[in-house]
């Protein structure tokens, strides 16, 4: 396995696997790698002959109040878990390589950006978009694979690659959870004891959406407001968005149907973490 | 040659030209083509194996009072100059095929956008930057040829192909002019007799431009200021803008420099022409 920090390394080895007629799959992370990565990879692994790992803290994804700098960072920790998991080849720039003197440009979304993680958090789809559009040009995989964790960010990026013709297949993968429920996240690390039972509460409530979405006679509404009263009962959490979308247009719904996805963020503490789920077993 | 309308037909045909190892160049145009285009094609021919123009009244490139609905469109002349220049593949689509039902995406790019052509068109270059992209992705041209005639535009394209790491080479190449000077343009079809005539103001006070930064002793704000009344003096013309910018950035320049490049839109009538010039000879 090579680790590489610049571009060119990066297209010269995808070159030589283009002339040998390998396919090529992209795994995009911001490391600090946990199980939930290892199953993209994983599945990319079995999938394709070549596997890319990108591992960047892309600077522009992050509002500037947000975790930038403290976001958590362990690339030899990432090394051996990417190593170990069969990748070909690392990809681990700077922050200068990505975004050199003058860089100006941007990709970007209406309409599915508005919702949900959109209004909290402002040009963070964009500065997605941007990193995203960049690593398909640089590694130029067949497929590209994606947690279903940030369910709103896979959305977009499917239909970036629709809307803008780009030559990748995106995979969405199921989320991966800890024994208990929690849903793996490298912001799981910030939590305190306390606060890692009190983040229980945001599996317990997407059960919870589920139990009552399979049992009838909810509608979104009625559904949302049990389902807010659920997680207010917990002292250390504070609601960022609870929302019951369609999965495709992230856009509120009314009644609950196959396509319902059930998606919140919630604040632990100082933390934000997400969580969601096709409560009516839909595909995502 | 080949005319085919959906993008499907053009990968197909992309795929074919890649297994074959041939390299492969795209003219992008709104159609309407004339001898501007022509040695757009006439470049690419000679430095490729394969030709694809595309021809395509981009409607997100028009602002609401601009003129995409009378833009001048003739496929059957168009596909003969092609045909005529030993084009491959002419991909004429429909805005349908173009901008499918909830299509929400854009590139875009900030700064370079900002001044000349950005300000008096704001979401042009928006407009631009998404439909290039999209033609990228479909076609993956080696190459890509632009006139210099939209100065603006080859500059924002060059810097989104850099700043996005699209792999593609842009070219830009020289103005084309009518014998009496007057930049081709698809749009110089609005002129009526008597604006053809005014309408040589523009390449005539690019002249004059040129005479006065060789002769020297005039900063950027003494040479506009003649070159506007030079224009001035003609009745049927109306600046938009007449500026010296730095070729890359685009931005307003004092002192007169081998990157400096004077660009001017001129309304004639109703017409707004546009036409520029590297006054001290440097690269565009």
């Amino acid at each position: 396995m090579k680790v590489v920090k610049t571009i060119q390394e990066v297209k010269d080895a995808v070159q030589v696997w283009r002339a040998e007629g390998q396919d090529i799959a992209l795994v995009p992370t911001m490391g600090f790698l946990h199980n939930g990565h290892k199953s993209l990879m994983d599945k990319a692994r079995k999938e394709n002959d070549k596997v890319v790992v990108s591992i960047f803290v892309n600077p522009i994804q992050f509002g500037p109040n947000e975790d930038f700098a403290t976001y958590p960072r362990d690339l030899e920790h990432d090394r051996a878990v990417c190593e170990a998991a069969g990748v070909d080849l690392v990809f681990a720039p700077e922050k200068e390589e990505m975004y050199k003197d003058g860089f100006c440009s941007f990709v970007g979304m209406n309409v599915l950006t508005e919702e949900l993680c959109g209004k909290s958090r402002p040009c963070h789809f964009q500065g997605v978009c941007t990193v995203v559009s960049k690593l398909f040009n640089i590694v130029t995989p067949d497929r590209a694979y994606f947690g279903q964790k940030d369910a709103q960010q896979l959305a977009i990026i499917k239909r970036m690659v629709l809307d803008l013709n780009m030559n990748v297949k995106v995979i969405g993968c199921p989320i991966i959870r800890e024994a208990d429920g929690l849903a793996m996240s490298s912001r799981n690390t910030y939590l305190s004891a306390e606060e890692r039972k009190a983040a229980l509460i945001l599996s317990q409530t997407l059960d919870l959406a589920e139990k009552m979405a399979k049992e009838g006679g909810y509608d979104a509404k009625s559904l949302l407001n049990a389902l807010k009263k659920n997680i207010e009962a917990e002292p250390l959490a504070r609601i960022d968005y609870v929302e019951a979308v369609n999965v495709l247009t992230m856009k509120p719904v009314e009644e609950l149907s196959e396509s319902t996805l059930v998606a919140m963020a919630v604040y632990i503490g100082k933390t934000r973490l997400i969580d969601n789920r096709m409560i009516l077993g839909g595909e995502q």
